[in-house]
């Protein structure tokens, strides 16, 4: 099947467009790159091979927290800022639940209004939901279309409970956590792990009379954050407080990825984790499609329930039930 | 090729000596589960499906923790005390780094001397480097062998700098990471993720002039944990502290495993839990042997290297280099 998005552009002159920073172009871009068409993906693939010298300037930041910290507001006051400065910004939002609009982090650009109608600004949620290769099969690649166009520092979303904060923490150079006051209840959501990925915490909504608990809450975290395995690049993150909508203590947020854009930089750790993120990226790549091509093979899925039962059942050690699945699997690829 | 460790006994007579406590044959079936050879391989799951009505009974404790932590001391210590309240104890080494014999946790036996002189204890390093699938292709099944040979407690030990932690998160009922007091220099060598994935955290040599630092530790770490996400099960990871050479703190530290077991028994999480752990040990098989030869494959080997250097340098995108492996392979398995 022809491409439909495709339109009459050459492979070429799409490039062109996306490279002069054409929005129209970069949006249709980035459809060709989330399509489920193999005519689509082949257009993609070869666009994505003309726009990557042009690719890997941006400042990549990861921004996480669970629903309920202010995100929204958050990216819209940081964006606002590195707009003011004159920067293009792109926000990419990943949501593996996208179904709910409630608390879900896409939906409209309304819940981010001024930073969507800044000439500056391009805002894009990515539609992760179904998806074989869930998170990271279309958001890298968004990434380096919107670097291409020229974006400067793009910000990747998600919602910190999920198993999507691992993959944005492989394509970014800054991981960034939210989080709220009051070391209770609200912690619940944030998966573990996450706290220890994080490059610097963000204690959001510190206004009014949150500001006495967050700053109590910044200073739990330091001494928490103290006792955590350093770092493999030899940062310590940061623990900081912000208000969003009274826009104190964004500013000093920016500065502080700056200043570690600026050490990674020096010390080479930048160049050398974002080589390591690309190969990464790769081997990713190979062993997604090698799992979907076993796992959604006809044959494999009516085999694979009855297994699944005896191994949970404690019937078949689930080594002898992986060796029957792949014993069927190579008759299979040979019969063919 | 045949093989040469299964001797003239018949698969039901292998099984039936494991069953009844035999470690001349046990040792002979872990080797069989170790081996390279197909034959062996073959054997090893017969045997594994005989004795899989005869496995699952034990409490599974991961113990973790860098060199100098005084791991050997350690589980000799609580070894002996879980031998003398007359239970059977299996004590597993993994260590992926084997080939350095200073601070290695394997080599001989003589590091643990009083527990391998110990009737109820059965120490067994296993060699994971070089092996294909890592730490996870034989160390479970050689669990599940002490299992029906009649081991009521199994340790695994881990060095805790390394991948295998998190595999070993993943056989176990109880995770164990022991940290020496002072949390300076010492934490670099633990691996990120590794604190939040613990259900309990020991500081080791409280004694002498350390008993105050180790207790400082402990308050630290009890707060810093405090912050953490809490556990899936419910449970709120302890931090104790104890001293090996003078048997103080050991006895609680099993009443800690203890507890935890029946809390996790009577809520329900242990069987949850154990059936999670088995259908992910398949799937993990199956993902293993698709990525083994893939990468095995010779031709991919070749162009791997030219394509892995493009991406380094940013002269192809990643995906891209993926695909071009991808369809070499399908060429490949289609040819044959």
């Amino acid at each position: 099947m022809k491409s439909k998005i495709k339109d009459k552009l050459s492979i070429k002159q799409f490039a062109k467009e996306i490279i002069s920073g054409n929005r129209i172009i970069l949006s249709k871009a980035i459809t060709l790159v989330e399509s489920s068409l193999p005519a689509d993906n082949e257009s993609a693939q070869k666009i994505m091979g003309e726009i990557m010298p042009y690719t890997g300037r941006s400042i990549r930041v990861g921004i996480t927290g669970v629903p309920g910290v202010g995100k929204s507001t958050f990216i819209e006051a940081l964006g606002k800022y590195i707009t003011s400065l004159n920067k293009k910004l792109a926000v990419l939002a990943l949501d593996p639940s996208s179904k709910h609009s409630k608390g879900s982090i896409l939906g409209d650009k309304t819940r981010m209004e001024e930073l969507s109608n800044d000439p500056l600004a391009y805002i894009r949620p990515s539609p992760t939901k179904g998806s074989l290769g869930g998170v990271s099969a279309h958001s890298r690649e968004t990434m380096l279309l919107c670097e291409a166009a020229g974006f400067e520092v793009i910000f990747i979303e998600t919602v910190g409970v999920g198993q999507s904060e691992t993959t944005v923490h492989g394509m970014v150079d800054f991981f960034l956590l939210l989080m709220l006051a009051g070391a209770g209840d609200e912690l619940q959501g944030i998966k573990k792990g996450i706290m220890e990925m994080a490059d610097a915490m963000v204690i959001t909504k510190a206004d009014g009379n949150n500001v006495k608990k967050a700053e109590l809450a910044k200073k739990e975290y330091q001494n928490a954050l103290h006792l955590y395995p350093l770092t493999t690049s030899g940062w310590v993150p940061p623990v900081t407080t912000c208000s969003a909508i009274n826009n104190k203590g964004i500013k000093e947020i920016w500065e502080l990825i700056i200043k570690h854009h600026e050490t990674m930089k020096a010390n080479g750790y930048f160049d050398k984790n974002r080589q390591q993120q690309n190969l990464a990226w790769m081997h990713e790549t190979v062993l997604q499609h090698l799992q979907n091509s076993f796992y959604s093979n006809k044959k494999i899925k009516k085999t694979l329930i009855s297994l699944e039962n005896q191994v949970i059942d404690g019937k078949m050690p689930a080594i002898n039930a992986a060796l029957k699945l792949l014993e069927a699997y190579k008759k299979l690829t040979v019969d063919n």
